[in-house]
C-alpha cells in the first residue's frame, strides 16, 4: 500500500483512528460498524467510511470493519512498525516524564540515551538509561544509529543544540522548546508548543466570558 | 476591541505572533516592519500585514509596527491580562514539569493546588504548593475560585476525574490524558495528545524514507 495515495487530510486524522482502534483491540472488539465507531469518535459515519475505505479493511455491508486489520494497516502508514532509536536532551522534569512515557515503548520507540549539561545528573539512570553529558552527544548519535532527538531544554539553548544534532546526522527532532528550530529540509521537526496550547485555552475562556457577559 | 470581529484563522495564528512579539520586546525592539517580521517568522509579509491590520497597531508606511502595543492587544484577545487560578491533577513527572513551567507565571496563570491519589505524596510541596489528596478536590475547587484544571493522569481515570471537575464547577480543562473527555459544552477542553504528535513525527520519517528509497 502506498501512503502517497492517501490525502493529507486523512493522514492528519489517522492518529486518532489509531488510538480508538487500539482501545477497541484492547477491549477485545474484533469488528465494528462505521455507525458504532461514529458514536464513539463523534465524527460522522460517512466521514469514517470515506477515510477508512482508503485501507480497504472492511467486509460486506453490515459486517463492519476488521479492527485488527485496520489498526495494523494504519500503524504501517504511520511508520509504527519499525524501530526508532531516540535520545532525550534535557533530563529535567519534562525529560524524565517523557523517558517514562509508556506510549514510546508500545510503538517501537527505543530510548537509547539521555543527555544534560548538569554534571550532578551524570550517571543517574532513568529506566536503566544513564544520563550522559553533552560533550558525548555527537559521537553517541553517530555510533548508536539514533534517529530521533527529543528536545526538552530551554529555548535559549535549543537552537544551538539543534545545530549540533543536524551536524551529527539526526533525522528528526521532537521539539518541546518554545522556539522555532531552523534546520535543513531533510530534518523532520515536530514541535509541541505547550504555551500556544495554553493560550488557545485562555482565549476560549475569555471568549466564553465575553459571550456570556461574565465580565466587565 | 471585539475579538469576535477577528476571523478564526487569524485567532489560530495569534499565539505565534504573541511569542515572536514577546521575544522582540525582551530584546528591546520597539518597532518592526512587516518585512523584518516576515523574515523571522517565515510567513509572507502580506500575510502579516493582513493579520496584524486587525489590530490597527501600525503607524505610517515605513514606520513599522509598535511591538509593545501589538503584544498588549494580542494578549488581551488571548485572555492573558486576567488572572486564571488553576490546579494540577497528577503529581507525577509531567505534573511536576508543568508546575515548574515558567510560562504559566509570566501569563497570569496562578498555581493554586496539586492533587494526587498517592498518599506518600501528601504534604510534599512543589513551588511552595502542597500536594493534596483527591478527596479534597471538589471542595477545594469551589472554595478557591479555581478556573482551570490541568489533567496529567492516566487515561483510565481521566474520564471519571473530569466528571468530578465538572460537578465542582470547573470552567476549563487542559488535558494531557490520552483520551477524549466527554464534558458539557460550557466546559472548555484543550487537549495535548502527545502520542498523536509522536505519530505525526513517525509518519513523516516513514514518508521521507519511502520517498528517498531508504528502506525496503
Amino acid at each position: 500500500m502506498e501512503s502517497r495515495e492517501i490525502s493529507q487530510a486523512v493522514i492528519r486524522r489517522l492518529p486518532r483512528y489509531y488510538r480508538y482502534l487500539g482501545e477497541l483491540l484492547e477491549s477485545g472488539v474484533e469488528r465494528i460498524s462505521s455507525n458504532d465507531l461514529s458514536k464513539r469518535m463523534k465524527v460522522t459515519a460517512s466521514q469514517i467510511r470515506q477515510d477508512l475505505n482508503n485501507f480497504g479493511g472492511f467486509g460486506q455491508q453490515g459486517y463492519g470493519y476488521n479492527v485488527k486489520y485496520l489498526y495494523t494497516e494504519i500503524g504501517k502508514i504511520l511508520g509504527l512498525e519499525n524501530d526508532h532509536n531516540f535520545i532525550i536532551i534535557g533530563a529535567g522534569n519534562l525529560g524524565q516524564a517523557l523517558a517514562n512515557y509508556g506510549s514510546f515503548e508500545k510503538r517501537s520507540f527505543v530510548l537509547k540515551g539521555i543527555f544534560d549539561v548538569n554534571p550532578t545528573l551524570k550517571g543517574m539512570t532513568i529506566r536503566g538509561v544513564p544520563v550522559r553529558m553533552m560533550d558525548e552527544l555527537k559521537d553517541y548519535i553517530r555510533e548508536n544509529d539514533i534517529e530521533i532527538a527529543v528536545l526538552t531544554i530551554p529555548k535559549g539553548v535549543a537552537v544551538d543544540v539543534a545545530r549540533e544534532l543536524v551536524e551529527a546526522g539526526i533525522q528528526a527532532i521532537w521539539n518541546f522548546a518554545h522556539v522555532d528550530l531552523n534546520v535543513p529540509d531533510h530534518v523532520i521537526v515536530e514541535s509541541v508548543h505547550l504555551s500556544e496550547s495554553l493560550m488557545r485555552l485562555s482565549y476560549n475562556i475569555n471568549r466564553y466570558h465575553e459571550e456570556h457577559g461574565l465580565k466587565g
